[in-house]
């Protein structure tokens, strides 16, 4: 019951495939936008709820900002509009009127408004009102939100015209407390995607060339797919007095002279969900982690006699109360009880080609036994995969159960990570043989073919058309600096600087 | 401490002065948008967290749709287009490029876009891929998003071209279980409506010419503000086959025919934040009922010399921690600790004017007295708005105070409303003179000039002008109908309908 296609053969046929098997998201009608479809949405509700929780135990709280920027605004910021003015959506009417038998926009607008692709600018434009005094700071604010890019290439989650996201925005007195805001929310990224998402990161700085438009500094997390490609996973950035010189957000320090702010933002969003299908799933379809499943159990009732139904229903049934009443990671564990009017063998491959973390088959003669058949999706085709198990060990036992699957996730994708970031290579030649060869599939536990190099970097901004050449990247220059000085692997010339070189989605 | 201006004097200003002076929204350079800012967004998570919940319990699940709809795809449903057309945001370029020193707009789309008003044509594409056999059904998503729908006249919350809302969608197998869906989803609104925002609502139908575009039949809620007129809070469509038939959602019914599936929609929005404000501010400010109340408990120290600080700084954190732990309405409260830079005064009028239902004021001597100052925001300015409580009394029974505040915050609304329905008024001339007069506010336990009249209608569609003329509505037909025959309160025929007369938002 494999999927059509698998990792080895075609690995972007593969993707689209999870996603489509998984019952995840969809392409639509309206060009370049996805449908995310209920178990799509259910997990980034997990991962919105999580990270939510994260930024008000760091004092954020939510706010929202119109959707519409007048293009006026947008360019206040030079770099900034620079940076995006090729994939914006424009509106430019404000209604429909028939000509010829024909809908055509109509009221043309005075002032065109785009669709904002990140909201720096406005939401600039009200901290410009709130902040007075240094008594006025920190502003603290977050937003959940969709933004607009117009993408040429979209593919489903990884890069769609429209996404959700989440973007925070702060503005502080001085510059130190913006950079560590930027670095505090840079760490709040790191520990959700490695903690609940099981996804294990790089950290670090972004390059000169490749900052966020308008930026001081941005910081990043970079996560390493299964085909040895990097996803950014999140952005931190601190953007100096930037943005509070063009919407003059100023406000009169201690020493009661006017100032301006010192912003951030930062931002995860939908493009998660890629990295996590990246990170975990597999030729027979999606493994979610159980701490952002949006079901964690799933009960599947086996019946195939009429007369058989009242007995496994209500042995069903109260299996399902009683794991109600138990907690994985010290909340409610989220079960679902199957009663669909479809096979158990249909509902077991739907589920696993959603990456439930645990399916249980319960039929006659389990009731008989007071027992199940238990399949955890991480273990699915080995001997392991299926399990007897009484109900009450498994009821008992189910938030270690889980506990013990998020960790082995997490503990799978750190160990192909580690092994694939290369730090063997010291010399341009070497260099340029490695990224020679294309990106393929890495099995577990195994080097693959391309994947992260580490090493020098003489960080200068002529290397990017080298780097352009080979379809590589600086991903990120790691906080860890060894210090030491070596061979930049793009020029041969001296070089101390660390960096993390690869291909990105 | 009072606002700029009251209820009495002059209402509309009133409304905007409670909306700024609770800092819960403002005006945006975004024409007609508004931003929502952290009080105000707070108590809109919590309407949509007790929302949501209630749409999971009655088995919907959350996906999320395009924000784009192309043009021609909202046309095919044709009374629905009509409805939209004249307020519709159209995004018809996808870049900015640099012309004469000035951006303007470039790549023009070959088909425009609109910018969603509502998803049922969108949505109805999905179902259509869906939904094949009668084994698919019912399709019970919803989604939480923002729409655009070009407002001439914008009012913070009332009537903004963004707004945030949830809309349903559902498609069944009978045109009866889409009814029951539809009228199910109004009983979830109502509930919402009564018990958790205290609003008190009247529940019925739609008159014909003023159902929604392409519905069969709409049914709403509909709220007193405190000026009489009404406030749609809620709708709830039965579509019918008439999108079904458009986006052609068909399925093999159970005697393998193929055949239209039957849909629905509903929806309410961040407009029911209008509605709060309209049931429960006052001359001081906002009033927030505790269910959804961002802080249910602030506490403020109130600190004059700076060597009490330590003193009553760890007094206040030991009952904030106390507080944690205590319970209303089945969930942990959520308490504040005002620790800013700012008079305790300031404080207090604050918080006041955000509406928080109970502030207390803690210093020196309450330490001394292990006692604290307790204002409930609905006592305000009555001689029970000041209470000397002991710590360990008011700690103990947080949770019942804050039921008791709910509780009498819709009994008060809920007298008002009673008391102004007008059941007396029999004749067209009655009719006329009662709605001569002009709305104005509704002092509490009285009967105010205007209001709601329930009485008789023929049905006819030929009344709308005279309603029209009169610059009143028929907000709806409620379910409950006496049956008894009477006169037309528009033409004094005779006439069985009950429905609810009034001026409305």
């Amino acid at each position: 019951m494999a999927l059509k296609t698998n990792r080895k053969t075609n690995y972007p046929e593969w993707y689209q495939c999870v996603v489509s098997e998984a019952d995840m998201a969809e392409t639509s009608v309206s060009p370049g936008c996805m449908v995310i479809k209920p178990w799509g949405y259910g997990i980034w509700e997990r991962i919105r709820d999580i990270f939510d929780e994260r930024f008000k135990e760091t004092d954020h709280e939510n706010a929202y900002f119109p959707i519409f920027i007048p293009l006026s605004f947008f360019q206040k910021e030079a770099e900034h509009v620079e940076g995006f003015a090729k994939e914006m959506a424009v509106v430019t009417h404000s209604r429909l009127t028939a000509k010829d038998g024909k809908l055509v926009p109509d009221s043309e607008l005075d002032e065109p408004l785009i669709v904002r692709p990140t909201s720096e600018t406005i939401i600039a434009d009200s901290f410009a009102k709130w902040i007075h005094s240094y008594r006025d700071l920190p502003v603290l604010v977050n937003q959940w939100a969709n933004v607009v890019r117009w993408e040429m290439r979209p593919r489903l989650f990884l890069r769609t015209r429209e996404f959700l996201w989440q973007e925070g925005h702060t503005a502080h007195a001085t510059a130190k407390e913006a950079e560590d805001e930027t670095k505090q929310m840079l760490e709040v990224y790191r520990e959700v995607a490695e903690e609940s998402l099981a996804m294990p990161v790089v950290v670090g700085r972004k390059p000169e060339y490749d900052k966020f438009p308008g930026a001081i500094d941005t910081y990043c997390i970079e996560a390493m797919m299964q085909d040895g490609k990097s996803l950014q996973a999140g952005t931190s950035h601190f953007l100096g007095q930037n943005f509070a010189k063009s919407a003059n957000i100023t406000f009169i320090n201690k020493d009661n002279k006017p100032e301006f702010a010192y912003t951030t933002s930062w931002g995860v969003s939908t493009r998660l969900i890629g990295g996590l299908i990246m990170t975990h799933a597999d030729d027979e379809g999606m493994v979610v982690p159980p701490k952002v499943a949006p079901y964690q159990v799933v009960l599947v009732p086996v019946i195939k006699k009429p007369e058989d139904e009242d007995k496994v229903m209500s042995f069903v049934n109260e299996i399902y109360q009683k794991l109600r009443a138990q907690t994985a990671f010290g909340e409610k564990i989220r079960i679902k009880l199957d009663k669909r009017n479809k096979t158990s063998v249909d509902k077991f491959w739907e589920w696993t080609r959603k990456g439930a973390p645990a399916i249980c088959e319960i039929g006659p003669r389990d009731v008989d036994n007071n027992g199940m058949m238990v399949r955890e999706r991480i273990k699915l085709g080995t001997p392991e995969g299926k399990e007897i198990a009484k109900t009450e060990d498994f009821i008992g036992t189910i938030g270690q159960r889980l506990e013990t699957i998020q960790h082995e996730m997490f503990a799978r994708a750190k160990a192909r990570q580690d092994a694939n970031i290369r730090t063997d290579i010291k010399t341009p030649e070497e260099f340029k043989a490695y990224f020679a060869n294309n990106n393929e599939w890495i099995e577990d536990g195994k080097q693959g073919k391309v994947a992260f190099v580490r090493g020098k970097w003489n960080g200068k901004a002529e290397t990017e058309e080298i780097l352009k050449s080979m379809k590589i990247n600086i991903r990120c220059i790691p906080f860890d600096q060894s210090g030491a000085t070596g061979k930049c692997l793009l020029t041969g010339e001296d070089a101390t600087l660390d960096v993390i070189y690869a291909r990105a989605y």
